[in-house]
């Protein structure tokens, strides 16, 4: 878990945080969870390994307002050779409410963009960590 | 349709669009397509209904590079009473190959944030352009 | 004192930090300052108070780089009755090095935007902590 | 002379841009003066040479508000080996009020961030359209 404020940058003339600040959370929450676990994702990336996004849906419950402090839950979803599903939770941090959920599909490739498999060590530590799967093996 | 470029501000150091960008393509592209019916986002808001996106799905296909002239084309989904669904394909202008594709969930809502139907003339302008839908009637 | 990372979607093409970037390090330096004095931001505009910004400088001195830690320094500059400054200094937390300074010049209006005093409270609050001056009284 | 319009993403709960905008309004004031006259600076950084700011300055003097239309005007400030200044103008297309303008200081330099000349024609072709200078030569 990590938190996150609400800025007036964030926030649009509704005086709620505009839709496109939940991707800068949820990069917050995957890059803190990689943290937490010993890992950064700038390493991942000097040892080669990209990790762009290639599919992304977010699903807005309720909305964020200027100056409220956000908890952002992350987990792993299904994990793969070749992908990696990161899942989100927004809540706020005063009373627990979920603002927003979301996820974001990984392809992991190398700095040509071609299909690369993750590092063994690190594919290991997300499988420990990954969600169960109905079609794991299937990718 | 309408164009635009990609700046040096949307891009990361993969050298490529972050993914964020694709929301800022996808508000010209609905404001673009209601200003070529006449109508404005302004407005209507001036008039009391506000649009908030309540889901948003991307899919990214094609990297989109520095400098690159985008075509953000853009048309409707089922409309309903209180609900609008807008779809969008950003393809590089220069040999019209797909980048992303993504569409917005939008409720109508008044500023209290309570739902709130359609006036009835921008209903009608919406219905006149919708996709059709199978599960129309069923708002 | 507060801090921040450098997220993905803040940096560039170049690896470092877009220029962009130091404008919401700066607010949240602002905000921050605020809070630890007791005071924020969003009372102070729920009371009728804006700060909007009518001059920006920045300096930027060395890039921040991907995932680095900051430590954003914020102090207050000369403060009259309409007019208040804060002053920046965005260091790498790791080893002090002084990557951007800047400051922010802000006017203090009502919410139809005309010239409004600061409430006294915060005005002497802000007395208290502002930097001396030698044009103090010429507001 | 290029046009931006104002999307909501760009404007925050005083219903105006936020401060942030003007940066990309700016870049996108320089990138088409660079292509109005046969060059981009996609290229240019291809070629090795890369203009990162050192100093920004804005001068907010009107609120730019929600869907208005923007022009901006560049031109270019004085004119060093390893030094280049842009200067914009950003003003309502409606009716020519000034509501922006400010400068960017860009050092020229090579992917290490070395100082670096910039190429003799680009040189050459700045040099053509740069603003007298009192300063000239003492680089």
């Amino acid at each position: 878990m990590c938190t996150a404020r609400v800025l007036y940058v964030d926030t649009d003339p509704m005086g709620m945080a505009h839709h496109g600040a939940a991707l800068r959370w949820f990069e917050q929450g995957r890059c803190e969870w990689l943290r937490q676990r010993g890992r950064t994702y700038r390493d991942l990336e000097a040892a080669g390994t990209l990790l762009p996004i290639y599919e992304l849906r977010v699903r807005y419950r309720r909305p964020a307002r200027y100056d409220e402090l956000l908890a952002i839950h992350t987990e792993l979803g299904p994990v793969r050779p070749v992908r990696v599903v990161f899942r989100y939770r927004v809540v706020r941090q005063a009373d627990g409410v979920l603002l927003v959920e979301g996820e974001t599909h990984h392809a992991c490739v190398d700095r040509q963009g071609r299909p690369w498999p993750l590092p063994d060590d690190l594919h290991a530590l997300l499988q420990a960590h990954a969600a169960p799967s109905n079609d794991a093996g299937h990718a």
